[in-house]
């Protein structure tokens, strides 16, 4: 275990044992049968976006490849599945010198998907793809739903900050994952520290409702709070009586107070009646800062509204209703043979259920009409048509088990508000809809 | 860091950045402002049941007693925390020395609560307690979210036994936890080998379509597991043909096949047909697994289905539409000073919007008829009635620091699977409905 590799307290060593026990018992099977070095294509995607969503966004991609560069199996987890008797003997040495040292390629994070679109290509031989199934698919789909949702707010909060408040509501580590992914959906900032200390996304947060409580009255908490966070800081002002929180507010840090959280009752209401209050009280340039259960709706309600910044928990976290995406990870194409110069041949699952897929190894493209704006998804597996050839979506991530194409999370953030820019005005509709473009395939 | 302690892959050393950045200015300002030391006490609670559900599930509480014990800042924390001017240096100082050295009670693990039930109580400085909010309500919100549908879906399936497979669906870390969840509200068994390795459950898992589709036909795929797996394994059918693969798994295994999995499809269906085709080849004793988008109402509708086993993936960890609990933690009472003997006021916030509490120390205790079924939870601020003394549901956890509480998980699946069966028989319908006991308080 590279101690030197722990960027503490998120990153974890290994990622080797996040992975569904069967991938194991495939490679144990492969192995012994003969198919494990036949060379494979497995291609992730979705079936379908989240009932009455518009797009997806691509999330997680920068963690994928940390999680591929760090499965590796060390002692311990060897021990462990030579105990449990997961798998034999001969596939706990070949796990022992596990290293992926195939190719990836991949939508890059921040992107826009669409039913269909392939977004990451992972290709080498089937026992070395198989096995990182399990922890790409939990990275892809768990921070892609969240981005999604960011994406939404963002969307309907225009030019007024959101920040990500939602470290309570999912699991300690997940929320690290979850301002991430806020960040690239376009969200400011995060209360998480954890997600500061690792991501260098910058945290924000005053005080909650406990501190005005702790002291003998709220004018000992206001007071207390200026005195050490200056006026420019935010003052909860709904622990008592809202209307008297915002006088006492202004009374204690002047008319150059930062700003007021309110974090309860009717905010489109609350808000007016507070922000005409500020400004009688002279403090027209006091901030409203609202921050009770927010979702994408809720934030548009607020559109008219006097509001300065949202902050959103629940629903961020918890991807506004839809908590993950469908992705999945799929061979589409292997070598009818283990040897090295075997052509690839396209497989696909047939059985009924909804769950056809489409075999072979896929490129895609957005094609753009004479505006700029999106107008479909192409995906298709032969050649590339030349008109389509310099809009194709597909970048390379890992060569020959070396990560090529790690970048800023900035980069992410600034290509997703591009992508969405470019799509159909229709995309940014918090109504239930279609997929904004239709995927075509150019088989 | 003592990495001694680092169970990896999923323990995490310090646990302190996963705060809210407000939980350390607030902490800074009652510190300078003179509260900090003041004797303090927050219960975590919720107000209400997701929508529809009769009971809540506790859990956490074990990852709960090792977020606290880890709940160090080390110099790499401290030096982000300055660096970012997040805390002035006196806080710092504070920080560095920080162990939490309170007490804690709370509702044993695996316990079923209700609407204002006191799942925990953390009593001690406000300095101390107040950094502690943000982890465990996080682990607290995530793994009784988890808990729930698994107590739900282990009702519907009866004496059959339920896998956890929903790695792939969640935050790679958030799956562990979700794992151990699961097993706690009734689940057999899980696919994830972090899970297996950190809180020795059982795993489990046998091939995906993938190995079935590297191989030129299902019949040599099924020849390669049976080789390497043995009969007993379980061969997954409907990659092409399900009727086709039943007979040829018979034809490869001999009817001493363990099971086959069925993943897509018409499951009630396809079920009878499978297990008639499996009699009239005389496999009768050749299980089937079915593992298709299961939530609690699929699995009770397979209830007179030919069905051995279900796995279960996403609405397992997405808590089957309710993937976070509304616990909050919240300050109920504090002295009026800092000296050791000033006694405790109760506090609580006031203004509209539905968050209103009830302050003050709380116990609670469930009350159960003459038949020994519960018939009430009951909550007090004063005396403990004669009666219900010995129906208090309230457990010591830590003591001055020192955590006492430590259980095996097993204890808290043996508690919930007994808790569960003690609610009125309500409890366990599926449809929608109000909490199974009401909640009274004895102020």
């Amino acid at each position: 275990m590279n101690t030197a590799e722990l960027g503490l307290p998120v990153d974890v060593p290994s990622t080797a044992l996040f992975t569904d026990h069967y991938e194991l018992t495939m490679l144990q099977a492969a192995l012994k049968g003969g198919t494990a070095e036949r060379r494979s294509v497995f291609e992730v995607f979705t079936r379908r976006l989240p009932s009455g969503r518009r797009y997806g966004v691509v999330c997680g991609t920068g963690r994928v490849l940390d999680a591929v560069r760090n499965f590796r199996f060390d002692e311990a987890q060897l021990a462990f599945l030579r105990e449990r008797r997961v798998v034999d003997d001969a596939t706990l040495d070949w796990l022992a010198d596990y290293r992926f040292g195939g190719d990836i390629w991949g939508y890059p994070e921040g992107e826009v998907y669409f039913p269909g679109s392939p977004i990451l290509r992972v290709e080498g031989s089937f026992a070395e793809c198989v096995l990182l199934e399990t922890v790409i698919l939990s990275i892809l789909n768990h921070d892609s739903a969240i981005a999604a949702a960011a994406s939404r707010m963002a969307s309907a909060a225009g030019d007024r900050p959101l920040m990500e408040m939602g470290a309570r509501r999912t699991h300690e580590l997940a929320a690290v994952a979850a301002s991430r992914a806020a960040y690239v959906g376009g969200f400011s900032s995060t209360s998480d520290l954890a997600a500061g200390f690792r991501y260098d996304i910058p945290t924000i947060g005053t005080s909650a409702h406990a501190f005005t409580l702790v002291h003998d009255s709220e004018r000992d908490a206001f007071t207390a709070q200026v005195d050490s966070l200056g006026r420019g800081t935010t003052l909860l002002v709904d622990t008592y009586d809202v209307a008297e929180a915002v006088a006492l507010a202004v009374e204690v840090a002047g008319p150059e107070l930062g700003a007021v959280r309110i974090d309860s009752g009717d905010l489109l209401l609350v808000a007016h009646r507070v922000r005409q209050q500020l400004d009688t009280l002279g403090a027209e340039g006091t901030r409203i800062v609202v921050t009770s259960d927010l979702d994408e709706y809720a934030i548009a309600s607020l559109a008219a509204a006097p509001v300065d910044a949202y902050g959103v928990g629940t629903q961020l976290v918890t991807g506004s209703g839809h908590p993950t995406a469908s992705m999945v990870y799929k061979l589409v194409a292997r070598a009818a043979s283990a040897d090295a110069d075997a052509p690839l041949e396209p497989v696909a699952k047939r059985s009924g259920g909804g769950k056809q897929t489409l075999g072979g190894r896929k490129w895609a493209a957005r094609r753009y009409d004479a505006y700029g704006v999106a107008e479909a998804e192409v995906i298709g597996t032969g050649e590339v048509p030349e008109e389509l050839a310099a809009s194709q979506l597909l970048v390379e991530l890992v060569r020959g088990g070396e990560v090529v194409g790690r970048e800023p999370l900035e980069a992410a953030r600034e290509r997703h508000a591009a992508a969405r820019a470019s799509l159909p005005m229709s995309a940014t509709q918090l109504s239930r809809g279609e997929p904004v473009i239709p995927t075509e395939y150019a088989v």
